[in-house]
Formats: structure tokens, sequence, C-alpha cells
């Protein structure tokens, strides 16, 4: 049988897309998919895991978008809880393990696929491992979490000393695990070592997250190193502990660190990694090099259109988008991802929280001049009932006016404005195209000037003023 | 004294924009500024007064930006309750009468601006002009309409016989106003002409809008063309009467059937006017032809840049972009309005409604062929609480693949989407350069697959699928 086989690294939304993209364009008899996934769960929303934690996503399985029997009723060939422990891409071949036997095995494939993923930072600090410290990557990380919490609200049902938690990072998954605690009647603290939380955003930004935290009654540290967790004598987690000595104390701590791609395999075979350790590919999401090797997801830097380099960002959103192009590319059709402008929205409680395109620093490192103007609006015309405020800061280069990226705080509806400014970066308009789009507008849903059209309009006259 | 004059001809968005901004640009010694309005107020946002009349916005001026005192302040003569009967173009003056004395004079000019909007459509039918009929186009419209209905409330406290509404047309209006008169206990039946209210929605989407309007108890009626207003033996309304004689009962009649330009003055003056009877300009808002008078908010033409093609599309946004572009001509500064894409957004209760580009007899008639795509998809991730239902539509030029119009019917975050594909249209994307955005992702916003890029991956298909 002239079957050629598929082999995927890695069963989650990268991985599984491009498995099923290739199952569409090719059948059984034309193409064996097997893919390889060392956990026990496929194709999950990660991302969702600080709302399964905080109580709006009543089940585990509510987040799994497809599971191995339904991949496997596609025919694709899933090996759960089997490792991939080597690549031998001389001999197309790779090497397995089995996680519950420890045995192992080659397959050989015609085609590969890397979707390995990203692991959270752990520094290795003393006490990191004890009990009721916890990350929240995967789902297993997620349940032993729920497990701690359901034991701490067991022993302590009235709340108090049990129910306090440290959360140690202030990026994305910092702040919404913040306000995942927080819904379940912990006082949270949340220690980060930059001046303001949400790194993602200028230190200005950063700010009004700040003080939106603490106005709903989450405690923020800046410039807090963790170096030591503290335990009891009962070996669990007593309290973190920053550089300078401070006791920071906690029933449980949950870690958000970010995350590094997981490329060991690749390295050790040779395929090429950026600065950030994730494998490159061209445009149609091949590894650079290889004709037959394809990589997606976390473990990959993705192109930044904005600064014209590569940069690693996890992200589900890119991750499926991989997966389709790959999944294209391995079936015969053709696709590609030309790249990212580096959008990304969140939010705490009922603060929204978006950016796209390049911080100040960004700029600054890839040697662009430029100006920034930052407005304060609303989100509805500001008669409208519930109007809330909605803060925009943009950047312009200067001379050309070309638009370099955008940043927003505010209530509801601040977090999706961010897209109409992903798409003007992705087109290359500049702050006075901006001025005059065609946006929206009726009371309940913009001012009649939309905030994004108020912040081009004095990144305009800040263009003007800043001369060459 | 060299001081140049600018009369502005009309006191709201457009006509108020301009004077405000040419003061920024020029001080009173050089610029003197006379405005005649022929209501009792100026800039105010007539988008607002369904809002208030059902409640969510509890005084009239809060729908008021600005009033004459503060426009006065500012070094603006305003002459109010002042209509401008004749423009002498030649003789660079208009003619005025105080609406209270009658007294007519002529004021010269330097620099001519010609604000004055829309005027609602009111068809000459039997009894329309009984007590109970009312349009809602100015702020006075709106207050006549809120006596009638707080009499009819007082009558009859407990609701019943007395508190059932007609309303004619289903444009923006009339489904904002069904949606207002529905809050405050009326029993509300909607007459329209079309197939499927929201016209401006091709019809597979307008009948998205009709199954909604029902379900919450809003009744609509197809092909319904009211040709009388039947009246009581106290000469108030009793029902609107339909072609085929059918009478719908009704204490109040509101109607909401459009606009057109109002542009007698123009005519009459020669000034070049479009197929729909508004004002044409060239980008800088100048009338064609005439390089000292500009024109700008409901009373003119703009260019469809999907279409090629002016059109009149009567929006408080565009006017006060018209207003800045003009006040920045006049004031010697420079600033173009390159044109519109037709994005409108609107909500009956909790349904959104928006739509930009072309709809389908909008590509036909300009000479484009397309293939369209509808898609479902949710507000949020799927798996996130209050998820509710999105319908997106996506038009795309066969062959080139060019985005065309998008239209969306949704819960949360429905309309505001449309921005997305608004900015798309402006920069000439192809549907598949659409489904490569980078648009924000996170569980309380997005599914990880946004539904516009859902919607244009399937268009993409479709595009190949139709070949040339």
């Amino acid at each position: 049988m002239a079957t050629e086989r598929l082999v995927v690294v890695g069963g989650d939304a990268a991985g599984m897309s491009a498995a099923s993209q290739a199952r569409r364009l090719k059948g059984p008899d034309e193409l064996e998919i097997v893919a390889f996934e060392r956990s026990g769960f496929t194709s999950y929303s990660a991302c969702g895991i600080p709302y399964w934690i905080g109580g709006a996503v009543p089940e585990r399985d509510d987040l799994i978008a497809r599971t191995p029997e339904q991949h496997r009723a596609r025919h694709i060939g899933l090996r759960m809880r089997t490792e991939v422990v080597e690549l031998d891409l001389a001999g197309q071949r790779v090497r397995s393990r089995d996680l519950d036997t420890g045995a192992e095995e080659w397959t050989g494939f015609d085609k590969l696929v890397l979707a390995t993923g990203a692991r959270p930072l752990r520094p290795p600090l003393p006490g990191i491992d004890a009990p009721g410290v916890h990350g929240v990557q995967t789902l297993a990380d997620g349940q032993e979490l729920l497990d701690t919490l359901a034991g701490l609200e067991a022993a302590d049902p009235a709340g108090g000393r049990e129910r306090r938690a440290v959360v140690v990072g202030a990026g994305y998954i910092g702040v919404e695990m913040a306000e995942a605690l927080t819904g379940r009647g912990y006082e949270v603290t949340v220690l980060h070592r930059g001046e303001q939380p949400m790194a993602t955003l200028d230190p200005d930004m950063g700010g009004l997250v700040h003080r939106a935290m603490n106005a709903m009654g989450i405690r923020t540290v800046a410039r807090a190193e963790v170096t030591r967790v503290a335990t009891g004598p009962d070996g669990r987690v007593r309290a973190a502990v920053t550089a300078d000595g401070t006791e920071y104390p906690a029933s449980v701590v949950v870690l958000g660190l970010g995350v590094e791609p997981r490329t060991e395999l690749a390295r050790a075979a040779g395929l090429p990694l950026g600065d950030s350790g994730g494998l490159l590919t061209d445009l149609s999401m091949r590894v650079r090099g290889h004709e037959n090797v394809w990589a997606g997801g976390d473990c990959v830097e993705v192109l930044d259109l904005v600064a014209g380099r590569t940069r690693h960002i996890a992200l589900g959103t890119h991750a499926n988008k991989h997966g389709q192009v790959i999944g294209s590319g391995v079936g015969g059709g053709y696709a590609t991802f030309p790249g990212v402008v580096g959008t990304a929205v969140s939010k705490v409680c009922d603060l929204e929280i978006a950016r796209t395109g390049l911080r100040e620093k960004d700029a600054l490192a890839v040697g662009l001049r430029f100006v920034s103007s930052t407005i304060r609006s609303t989100n509805t015309a500001g008669y409208y009932p519930g109007a809330a405020e909605m803060t925009v800061k943009m950047l312009a280069e200067r001379r050309t006016g070309r638009l370099l990226g955008v940043q927003i705080v505010g209530g509801a509806g601040a977090a999706k404005r961010v897209d109409v400014a992903a798409v003007a970066l992705t087109a290359g308009l500049t702050v006075e195209q901006v001025a005059a789009l065609d946006l929206g507008y009726a009371p309940p849903f913009s001012p009649v000037w939309d905030p994004v059209l108020v912040a081009a309009r004095k990144a305009v006259s800040a263009v003007r003023s800043a001369g060459i």
C-alpha cells in the first residue's frame, strides 16, 4: 500500500488541528495519522482554566473541545500518555515511551508535525514543590489546584486565615487567577517583579490595572521577587518569601510566571531555534530547512509583522491557526500563516485589558521612533446608562504616522476594541487613516467618536507636532 | 478690520463641529463666526432620542453635547430659532428669518458652511397629522411623543388598551423605537414594507431580526404599506390602516420611515446635488465647484469606498467627522474625509445588529460578482457562562476574494465586531487576509476562532469553489 504516515507530536490545539485538517484533505487510505500525547487529554482550552477554577465554567470537561475518542472516530491514531523522547530525522522515525508501562518503540514517519507546546516557568526555589503550590498550565494542574482549594474551604467553611492566596506573577494568568481566587472568597496578594502588573502593557497603562485591582480588594506588590516558599510543620505552604525577606502568608500559592517553548527534542535533533528557544518555521509552518517537518503552536516563534522579527507568543488562537495551515500543507493543499501583530486581551473582574502591536520599549528595541498619545473616553455614549471609562494609548511612527501599537484598559467593550487596531496594524494604516475609519456608532455601543478614533486624532496631532 | 466672516447654516453636529474646529484654528480677531439654527437646540444626539423615550436616558438635556451658551462662550455668534431662507452665492450673503418675530435680514459671508441636515419622510397620508402621530427626529419631536405617552399612561395606569403602539418602518429608528415602547409596557406592532425588518441587511439576516423581535413580543407585519391613519371621535389616532384595509389599533403611532437630505436652499442656489438629493462635495468637504462653500452632515452624499459611488447616509458620526474636516479647511488647515464603508450598528433589546460594506443587492447594482457565506458561532468561548449566539454573513468578490461586506446579528459583542470588517474593507483586504487576522482571544471575549474569522474561512472556501 502506498499509504503515507504522518506523525504528530503533541495532542493539543496545534497538533490535533493539524491532524484534523490533514484528515479532511486525505482519507485513511492515503494518509495514516499517528499522534502522541503525554497527558490524558486532547484538544482542550488551557485559557479556560482560570474560569474553571473561579467557578464560571462548572466542569473540567467543558474545556475539552474534542476527546481522544472523537479524534479516533475520525481515523486519527492517538497514543495517549505516550511521550516522544527522541526524533531521528535522518531515519524518519520517532522514539516514544508509554508513560504507564515504560515500554519504548520506534515509529516511522513520512511527514512529521511538532506541536510540543510550552512549559510553565517554575524556578528551582526552596519549597516550590511543597503541597499547596500550583501551576495552572494543564487540566491536571487545574484539578490539583481545585482539590487544594476544596480542602482549604472544607477546613475553614467561614473563610478567614485559610483563605489567603498568593499569586506569583501578574501577567495574563496571574491576573485571571487573582480574579478567580477573589471570586472564591480568598484574600489575594499578587507578587510581581515589575513596576506594574501586566508587563505586556506599558507601565503607565499597567498602572491603571494596578489601581483597579487594588480597588477590587486584590493586593499587588511591585518589584517583588519570590525567592523561597516557606512551609509549615505539616510540610504545606505557609508563605511566599521575597528577596527582601518579607513573608506573604498563604494557604495556597499559584504560579503564573509565564512559559517557555518546550523544544528539547527539537534542539537535540538539530532543528533551528530562535532567540527565545522556539522553533523557526517558514510561512507555511515548515521547519526551516526541513521539507517534511512542520511545527506550530506554543513551541514555535512567530513573525511579528510590526517589529519585523520573530518572537515567542503562547496563545491558543495562534496554535489553532498553525494547525490549520500545517494540516493543509500536510494534506497537499496550500495555506500560510503570515504572522501576528501581538494582540492579546484579558480581564480582571469588570476591567478589560487589551494590547496589540508594540509597546514603547518594543519600538525602541527595533529602532523605531515614535510618538505616543493617551486619551480617556467611554465605552458607550456618555449619557447612556452604565457608560464606563476607557483609556486608549496609541503609538505612531514619527514622520510617517504609521500606527505601531494600541493598548486599552476599561469597562465592557474595551478589550475587543483593540481588534480595530489589529486590523489597522496588519494593513499598515497611518493614524490619520485610523482617525477616518467608519466604525459602528450607536449610543449603546460607542460615543459619537469611538475611543479608538479619539486616540487616533490625538496621535495625528502628536505626529505633526513631532515633525521629523 | 480684516476679519473674515464664516456663516454656518445649521447648528447641530456638522455645523457646530465645523464652527468649533474653525474657532480652534482662528481666533475672533481673525474669523467671525455666525451660525443660524432653526430650532431651540444645538449639538444634540438625535441618535439618543429612542433611549430617552425608553427611559434609559433620564433627561432631554443629557442628549445635548453643547448648549448655545457654551458655543457663545467660545465666540461663536449663534442665532437660535432663526432660519436661513435664501442663499445668494454671487452676492456672498444669506437671508435669514427670525421665527418668533418674522423679521428678515441679509448677512454677508466670506466662507459658507451648509449643514442643513435631513428631514424625516412623512408621506401626505390622511390623518398623518392627527394628535398621537409622532416623528422622532428632533428633541422637540421627542418631547411631544413623551407628553403623549405620559397622557396615555396617566389615563390608563394599569396598562391595557391605551398602551398599543404602531411603529411605521423597521429601520434603525423603527426597531429602536419598538424596543423603547416595549420597555414602557406598550404592545408594539411594527408595520414595514419589505419582506423583513432592517432592510439595510440582506433579507436572510433581516429574518433573524424578525424572529428575535417576535420572540420579544414585538409583532412585525411585512409588506405592510400604511395608507391612512384612522382617528377616533376625539380626533386622536385610533389605528394605522394599510393598503389592504387592515386596521392596526393604536393609541400612538411612531413614524420611522427614514430621512432625505434637506437641500432646498442648496438646490435653489444651483449647488450640485446627487441622485438622492444630497449635496456633492470634494474630499475636503467643499461643495463641488465652489471654493468658499463647504457642506457636511446629513445634507450631503458621501463616497462609498466599496461601491465606488456617492450615497446618502444620515449618521451622527459622519456628521461630526465632516465638521472637523470643514472646520480645518475653513481655518486654513488641511484635512479630508476619504469616504465611508457603510458601517451601522443598532440593537433591539438584547439583540445586536450590525452591517458594513455591501449587501447582495448593492453588489449586483454596481456590477460586482460575489460569493456569500453565513456561519453561526458564539460571542464568547462556547463553554463560558452566558455565551450567546452570533450569526455572521460575509460577501466576497469572486476570483479576487476581496471582502465586500459583513452583516452580524447576535448577542453581546455582535455589533462592534463589525468594526473589524469595516477596517478590512477600508484597507481592501481579501477574505483570506481576514481569516489570518490576529484578533483578540480570551474565553470571556471570543471563541478561539473569532466568529469573523470563521466566516472568513468559509468565504475563502466559497471563493475557491466558485472559481472565476
